[in-house]
């Protein structure tokens, strides 16, 4: 355990730097988990962060001791931050003063899709992208792949969003959705709301790869070209379209609907 | 039209008040509308702002000067501001250059809920509230009530998310949802994640009150006492909650399956 109480500090910097920058955490390859709840459960679902920082006035309360702890027993390196440098560090606004330094998981991408997943075409805002993940997890999907161009999942916004379910998906990122479609395995539903077909009419039963697109422009044409369905969630009123992440929510629960039949 | 190149002019301060102060927006009962699609959906659905405001380099482009020329055939007060004043009250990213004035509209509330409509305890995120608002009115639902301590549904972050479904939907903000749900004439579901029964195993074809709770604390205690349903929508992973307006989409568009049979 180390007590760090100055600003000059090298793993302080480079901790508050994890937090501050998209550019340190790609280049690095490490992220920062932030609050009680994220750093929970990557100990239950993952394993072992590379550091578990907390502040010094509230390393005593419960949820957070626990937390601090289970990390020493399993020997993380743990770090108590003096208050004044922990603000620099958290965004976390009630100032819950727990979090992990840690290196996102990678896996392997499956060369070709043989279970249900979904495809992210340039997803810009990282609320949506939690969003997302967190359904995507409820629904018991097991692959996210997203495009060059979609926010950076690790991100602390995403993972905020996100509520644990980072440890709970496999999160693909950097991928070429053109060639990933042109090897499917399964039926690749490219969501459009001009589509002619509705979700309901579809057999969702079987596996198949979800394509959602970005905000403002949805699904590039080739990749609609190369998506082998298209669907749509037929609307009552006269909003023209849906948020991004609530139209997923839509198709994911849909999909378990008819598989639970 | 009048064009304002000062800082000090009264009515730029005004504009820029609103833009960037929840205080202000309240205390004057107005609220901005800031880009072409939220301006075009106002004239299209509601009628015309207080003030049509633009920048000076893009009165000119077709989008901008339609709006721009519309407000002025139906006597619309208009505005153009020098880029350096309107680049400081508009929030637009991609410094799209139009916004309007307006007064929210205020819609009596009914003494008794008898068709479809959407209840929100606490909801605090804009973009959750703004999604949920866009999700009911593409599903159609006429009416969204909204406790005192849910998100300002006029703020810009909120109008943003929502895509004009502020015109498409009545808002009735700071609402005794207690009182309401005492006297509803139509069932209210309270959607609770740890419900007993499925959202698939209840009659949605009737009109219903649905209830979403605040994003950490879920619907009340009192609320979930009074409501004489709550309903869930059934998981398949080990993530134990949907974000709320995720959440909403899916609610929202099964009772639309079921009624369309």
């Amino acid at each position: 355990m180390k007590l760090i109480t100055s600003r000059n500090n090298v793993l302080y910097r480079e901790i508050r730097q994890l937090a501050g920058s998209a550019q340190a955490r790609r280049k690095s390859a490490r992220t920062i988990l932030d609050g009680v709840h994220l750093c929970q459960a990557y100990l239950e679902y993952i394993g072992n962060p590379i550091f578990c920082v907390v502040n010094e006035s509230s390393k005593n309360q419960p949820e957070i001791a626990e937390i601090f702890e289970a990390s020493q027993v399993r020997g993380v390196s743990c770090i108590i931050l003096r208050d004044f440098l922990y603000e620099t560090v958290s965004q976390v606004e009630e100032g819950v003063g727990v979090l992990f330094v840690i290196e996102p998981p990678v896996y392997p991408v499956p060369e070709k899709m043989t279970q249900t997943a979904v495809l992210l075409d340039r997803i810009q805002d990282p609320g949506n992208l939690g969003s997302i993940l967190r359904s995507a997890s409820a629904a018991g999907i097991g692959d996210v792949f997203c495009s060059r161009g979609t926010a950076a999942a690790w991100s602390p916004r995403v993972l905020r969003a996100g509520m644990g379910a980072h440890f709970l998906v496999r999160i693909h990122e950097n991928i070429d959705l053109e060639k990933l479609v042109d090897v499917s395995g399964v039926p690749v539903v490219a969501m459009v709301p001009t589509a002619k077909d509705r979700i309901y009419d579809f057999d969702l039963r079987q596996p198949l790869a979800w394509l959602f697109g970005h905000e403002g422009q949805g699904v590039s044409d080739t990749l609609q070209s190369k998506a082998r369905v298209m669907l749509k969630i037929p609307h009552a009123g006269k909003q023209d379209s849906l948020n991004v992440a609530a139209c997923a929510a839509v198709c994911f629960f849909e999909q378990l609907r008819q598989k639970a039949g």
